[in-house]
């Protein structure tokens, strides 16, 4: 344990290792992201979502007889409870989804007959009903907002097509449903981000799981992480109806930098390069917009990834490139995802790498750490010394 | 920024100042406790709960129109709104409190008008809504699962006094309504606990107040932090059924340090003498133990606190001291307030701090600050170098 005093004041602690991780591993300068030993790539191609989230949960890929069990106890943990759907038939029709997901995660928590069990065991169930059902939990309030009812989940669908068909009421085109299963995939995990490591913080203190993802979820909703494919999105829809044409986007891209202001969507805390997911993205939405008829979603998008380049480049700012938020936004509105779903679909994924951690934060095996994260602050506030300031009574006081 | 990497892995960020802070300070060798530049025991003898508060919030002191005006503005916020309440009513009555509180203030959140307004006004307004709130939320929920009807709040009292009002149904004994004010207190804050430390975290992300306070109580629901003082109360009614003497106590305690198990509600993360909050505590439990007839209440805490600092010396563990929650168990139980509210009375306190930290947080003067916390994390797993394993089709894998 550290005896004296380290000071990382003010750096939202970039680039300050705080615990050992078997789960992810990130490459900033070169663009890698690795689950469990795979590359972000090979399991895009290869895999499944189920079959990623069953990786990160036990750290190995699972035997064809272990994937069917895994995906057996993830339908057949879909149903929501009662009393759930029954509150949210009572929340008013425009409250946000992730607001609405926030609220719902302990309410999971307090029907689950786990709840209070701590064991390791208990806890993969509890992943295996939360990975279930923020899905089915997302669904049902799209539908219970536009006062209809939540849909029952359709086994023979994949993940993510079930998702779509409780969300949309129609039967997913196949190809779009093996697309969102890979974005699925590709936002599974990525390391000690804030809204992980907001789970792990609250399951430091030795609370369940439900209230470290219920955490989570707060952190993501925040447009900084999971808010801000939404804001692309928004981003991108405002840029077409200014400028109608590609060719001002240089100008407009140009202007918004000089201002100070941002290009969502690109930029990120650890890489220093081209997000890996942002190049599986980008072919994604290039397809999707062809086949769905929005073309000129993907024609903007390059443009502005172009331009905006090309400016951070002439800035010597050359790292700042797209992230994993840039084309996802675009991709999700042409699977017809509605714009403040869009983040709510990131939790339905990251929903398997905020268990795995949170299993890994309550079975760490370094038996020296502490059990709870609990940092310092300078304080640099009023001060009248160790005695304190003189309490003056209210009718004294100026 | 920090370009290198720092490494203080697995310590929990015990020492590690990561940012500064306004809001308290704490010197732990010496056993201070200071809000704003108050000492904790000038307010808990002279100063209110709501204008403890409003000086968390402000940074100083209300003039007396200043704090009736906090005053009124908490007591017209009371009212719960109509879904949460109906919410409530079709949870599962064994919930435990606090899972229902986390669940309970994103839906605050989605029917506060200002919710997306991030203004610094408007935040001060969510969190006088929510040290309103939060009291109503727990006393709502207590009532409605013992199948009785939430009261309306009796602004002739005071914010303690309201909420063991509605908590109970019963008006409470002025200096009982007192005590209790002033436990609330001593918990309102205390620098970068794991429930502040999550508020902040959370919010950095840009999400809202509410999205930061249900982590906080999440963090708080932990039985290392918030759920500890129902731990002491259950440690205390377990050794009083067991041993029925106080001589047995050097026995159990010896025993139990022993089978190196710890004495709940004792030893701290940053205190290495006793608790300031405590001695406070202390002198109150022995009082109300008094005035409520559990003399052998105080009379055991006393004897495991002189035990086990006696066992703890001799180990040279003399840092190992009470804290806040050794005593304050027993003074709530004194109060009629069930076990299992407990760690929600924490909350009904550390709101203000929550509240005040979160703004601190989102208007850091820190002007080159990274807006959000994401640490980073040592890759301690299965490595196949930058390539990644190889992904064998699942037939494959044994």
């Amino acid at each position: 344990m550290a005896t004296e005093n380290v000071h990382i004041k003010n750096i939202g602690l970039r680039g300050v290792a705080v615990a050992d991780t078997k789960v992810s591993f990130i490459d900033g300068e070169n663009g890698i992201l690795i689950y469990r030993g795979y590359r972000i790539e090979e399991l895009a191609e290869q895999s499944t979502f189920m079959e990623t989230a069953f990786l990160l949960l036990n750290g190995g890929l699972p035997t064809e007889s272990e994937l069917e069990q895994f995906e057996r106890q993830v339908v057949e943990s879909r149903d929501l409870p009662g009393f759930v759907v029954e509150s949210l038939e009572r929340f008013p029709k425009d409250a946000d989804p992730m607001d609405v997901l926030q609220a719902c995660v302990p309410m999971l928590g307090i029907a689950d007959p786990d709840i209070y069990d701590d064991s390791k065991e208990a806890n993969y169930r509890k992943a295996v009903r939360l990975i279930a059902r923020v899905p089915a939990l997302i669904a049902a309030w799209h539908r219970i907002r536009n006062r209809e009812k939540p849909l029952p989940p359709d086994s023979a669908l994949c993940h993510a097509g079930n998702f779509l068909w409780q969300l949309t009421g129609k039967k997913p085109d196949k190809e779009i449903a093996r697309d969102l299963d890979v974005c699925l995939i590709l936002h599974a995990d990525h390391t000690f981000n804030a809204s992980t490591f907001a789970c792990r913080e609250v399951v430091s203190t030795r609370a369940h799981m439900y209230a470290g993802v219920s955490a989570g979820v707060g952190a993501l909703s925040g447009s900084l992480h999971g808010g801000a494919n939404a804001r692309v999105m928004k981003m991108l829809l405002q840029v077409i109806s200014e400028l109608k044409s590609a060719d001002a986007i240089g100008a407009w891209v140009k202007n918004r930098i000089e201002n100070g202001r941002i290009i969502m969507g690109m930029g990120h805390a650890v890489y220093k390069t081209v997000d890996p997911r942002a190049k599986i993205l980008k072919e994604m939405s290039r397809r999707l917009a062809k086949k769905t008829g929005h073309e000129i979603w993907y024609e903007f998008l390059t443009r502005i990834e172009e331009e905006g380049h090309k400016e951070f480049m002439a800035l010597n700012k050359s790292s700042i490139r797209t992230n994993v938020d840039f084309y996802s936004g675009s991709v999700y509105a042409c699977m017809g995802i509605p714009i403040d779903i869009m983040p709510p679909v990131f939790a339905i994924s990251r929903i398997a790498g905020w268990c795995a951690h949170i299993i890994e934060e309550k079975f760490a095996e370094a038996q020296d750490k502490p059990a709870l994260y609990r940092p310092e602050a300078e304080y640099v506030g009023h001060y009248c010394g160790a005695l304190g300031c003189t309490y003056e009574p209210a009718a004294d006081r100026r």
